[in-house]
């Protein structure tokens, strides 16, 4: 059996899902096994999610709103960590080859979950899961544990142009 | 019809190929018309291949070697001319919402093809298509006229250690 590895896509530059949304199609032509759990989002309409839900496991464990960082609700501190347990028990069971847990950086970064609960889940991961967290933010402790940290650096963003997200690209 | 960008994914980190995978999943997840042109590469083991090529047109218009940079042969010179010609005329034919031309940044700083002939198609799109180039070492001309640009930076990688590419991971 490989290896494992934890990946970290951080940064403020568009990609970091994407590219987590692509190791999936990497590991499904493998016909390995694949969890994504999204925090602090719910919506079917993302292209991803019409694409993949039927073909993996993937669940949405946030809600429709943005979420206020500097002072954010009860019900998303609730998701938040809800959605923490269940990407324990998820990894814990050893069902899965990669393992996504999409915008996890942020809901940190929004003191939503614990820094340390996440460290704990990257230390104790099975040896063959393949690992990736993703969101701008990621700490500095999270990198050095990490195997793999890339940086998604914007260089330029139509959306500085005022352009807003478009269905299909951006979700 | 909405009005379609041209990124470039670029730098020496991981994930700009599986960033561009992401994308084409997001697009079929809004039942849009999807391609991705391969510079260099002739692989049918990557998995991205063995789970897209027959739900979207996915050309692989390299040879499964490694090109030497500092002198290609010419027959790589050929085959990235000739994945160029095939670019041209798919964007031109207007008939897809999505053009991936993946590792064209690299086939350009190898010199197998002109900056100025992909410039060329980056100027002359149809107006809603969304094209993708991705690649290390976009040139700075490129990057200009490009409406987003993210330089995915390698801040650690398991390839330093002395890791392999892995299947379902790296292809």
């Amino acid at each position: 059996m490989n290896k494992g590895y934890c990946h970290i896509y951080t940064g403020n530059g568009k990609g970091k899902t994407t590219a987590a949304i692509g190791l999936i199609v990497r590991a499904l032509g493998h016909n390995k096994k694949v969890v994504i759990i999204q925090f602090m989002k719910d919506d079917k309409n993302y292209g991803e999610f019409k694409y993949l839900h039927d073909k993996i496991l993937f669940l949405q464990m946030g809600r429709n709103e943005f979420v206020n960082y500097e002072n954010p609700e009860d019900i998303d501190i609730e998701l938040a960590k809800k959605a923490l347990i269940k990407a324990k028990e998820i990894i814990q069971s050893a069902k899965y080859d990669l393992v996504i847990l999409d915008e996890i950086n942020v809901a940190i970064m929004f003191s939503l979950i614990d820094e340390q609960a996440v460290m704990d889940i990257m230390k104790s991961k099975p040896e063959s899961l393949e690992l990736i967290l993703t969101g701008r933010g990621a700490t500095k402790k999270m990198m050095e544990i990490a195997d793999l940290v890339t940086e998604m650096k914007e260089i330029k963003h139509y959306f500085s142009k005022g352009i807003l997200g478009r269905k299909g690209v951006e979700y």
